[in-house]
């Protein structure tokens, strides 16, 4: 069998990968559709499934389609998913528009497969931060589950898009330059400083981003009893987010037996020589398929407590990837 | 009265910062003696008192001082500072040398001042990343003593020294223009990346940077029983160090309270309003002898937590400007 694809949202941070990654994961595309902007629309774009032209996003180019990947605003997702589903295409959204919805699926395949049964047409691709931090806590969790969740990240700037990639490079020139620049994208300068605060404040104090992770975690992990505080951090890195996690769990695991589990997962690679270089960093993950793990010890501030380090493509494994890989395991389970 | 000063390693990144705050906080210098390496000796500094030939370190140059602050590694600290208290001078040191040592105060001034009372020549400077985090704990733990410390570190270039600003420099340079570049004073590159990694491994799987910070606050705080775990992460920002911190106190403390406790503190800034911008980070705290605290909220995952984010200029308050007040402290208190 063979799909009809569209990517709306084709020319952003996002749609540029998932256009990539289809190719990388010989995914069987029969016509690939890509959907942008009125201001994008017309541009030429070359794939591997032929130079395509990008087309103005409308409800009648989501006929025909098998699936379609939203990779737009949730405003966007809200409005036109379901239009996606009428037609009868499979939405994978990768917005936060439906993520928290109780007949919606929210997948990182390796984690809940068994979510996918009986979706409605939409399925929400997670928080980028969520993503990777479930994709390395669902082993430990399933062995003993987890209590309390504290993480601190470090989240690359193209989570933020293209227009931020570009801010970071103009920016950290102009400061080496000794030059005047502009801050636009971010609420201060992003070029070496970091900032604490990503999307909107909430009344508790945390960033909606923050809470994500929390309201994310508890609905892909299917435990409301687990308890999470985060702490969301932008950092000057082009891409792949880091997340410092402490945890405590039920039982006492161990710092081995936690090696032992995450080894054991084809999608994590564990990289934890307690020596030089001996850890994951944002440029080791970049461009790859894998959740990196290092640092896994045992947490000395409490009892069953693990403390470890998690870095990920956030926009291949946290956004692209994991979409994906959502698509292809909807197709091997048919 | 007016005192001789001796700063041993003056032409490094502390040594530089100490002439420039001896200057900026009008301390009462009769005659400032700089020493240095063999290579840098000969080298002429202009300074607030006078323009100052650097000289070789050596014994005798210790000789006649008041204070002399060691801004050296510990090796030569352990073997040079026990002569300065021999020939008469009070040895503030910033290595890590004696700072866990029963006999030799640790010092932060606005914390724990009686500490200082009974030294026996040599008062010890906290590690950087230490120093801010008391500062900041401190008026809380005083209203309900803490019982748990979470923290992940986002530590500025600048903390391991001249070289590695240099380098974060040239790599950012070499990397925006698409040049090899060299990995010399890190791991891993350190250009748009993170490292979560600062001093040697330990047995128990954290870094010897990551069990100061438990050490030290156990010390400075005189609380044995305040259970610690922190994660310890370079980041390429040059100076600043930021910490995102989970604490759990013995009592109910609250949003506000803790709000209003830090506000009192002459010390601390407070700067946290919920919307952009509304929190300090490295670039606000360079060159600035205030400790910042923001993003001060309810931890949603525990009873009686808080979750805070504090930042600080690591030369300054973290090395320099702390060992300068530990000197003024001991003035006052004559």
């Amino acid at each position: 069998m063979i799909y009809n694809i569209a990517i709306a949202g084709a020319t952003g941070a996002v749609g540029k990968e998932l256009i990539r990654l289809l190719a990388l994961r010989d995914f069987p595309v029969r016509q690939l559709t890509l959907l942008g902007t009125e201001r994008s629309a017309g541009r030429q774009i070359t794939t591997r499934f032929g130079d395509i032209q990008v087309q103005a996003f409308s409800e009648e180019r989501l006929e025909g389609q098998d699936y379609v990947f939203f990779a737009t605003n949730g405003d966007h997702s809200k409005q036109y998913a379901p239009i996606a589903v009428s037609k009868g295409a499979v939405v994978i959204d990768n917005s936060s528009a439906f993520r928290l919805d109780d007949d919606v699926p929210l997948v990182v395949p390796e984690v809940n497969p068994e979510a996918l049964k009986g979706h409605q047409g939409i399925i929400a691709n997670p928080n980028c931060s969520t993503i990777q931090m479930v994709a390395a806590l669902n082993p430990i969790h399933q062995y003993s589950p987890i209590k309390r969740i504290v993480v601190s990240t470090y989240q690359a700037v193209s989570g933020a898009g293209e227009a931020a990639i570009a801010e970071l490079n103009e920016q950290t020139r102009k400061i080496l330059d000794d030059q005047p620049f502009e801050v636009k994208n971010f609420t201060k300068q992003i070029a070496f400083n970091v900032i604490p605060h990503i999307d909107v404040f909430l009344d508790n104090g945390y960033t909606k981003e923050e809470m994500k992770m929390v309201g994310e975690t508890l609905k892909i992990l299917s435990d409301p009893n687990i308890k999470i505080s985060a702490n969301c951090v932008r950092v000057p890195v082009i891409r792949a987010h880091s997340e410092a996690i402490n945890i405590e769990t039920e039982d006492y695991v161990g710092e081995q037996k936690a090696r032992e589990l995450l080894d054991d997962c084809k999608e994590i690679r564990v990289i934890d020589q307690r020596e030089n270089a001996g850890y994951p960093t944002p440029i080791d993950a970049s461009e790859s398929m894998y959740t990196y793990v290092g640092r896994i010890r045992e947490d000395i501030s409490c009892d069953n407590g693990l403390a470890l380090w998690v870095v990920a493509d956030q926009l291949w494994k946290g956004a692209a990837l994991n979409a994906i890989q959502i698509a292809e395991h909807l197709i091997k389970a048919k």
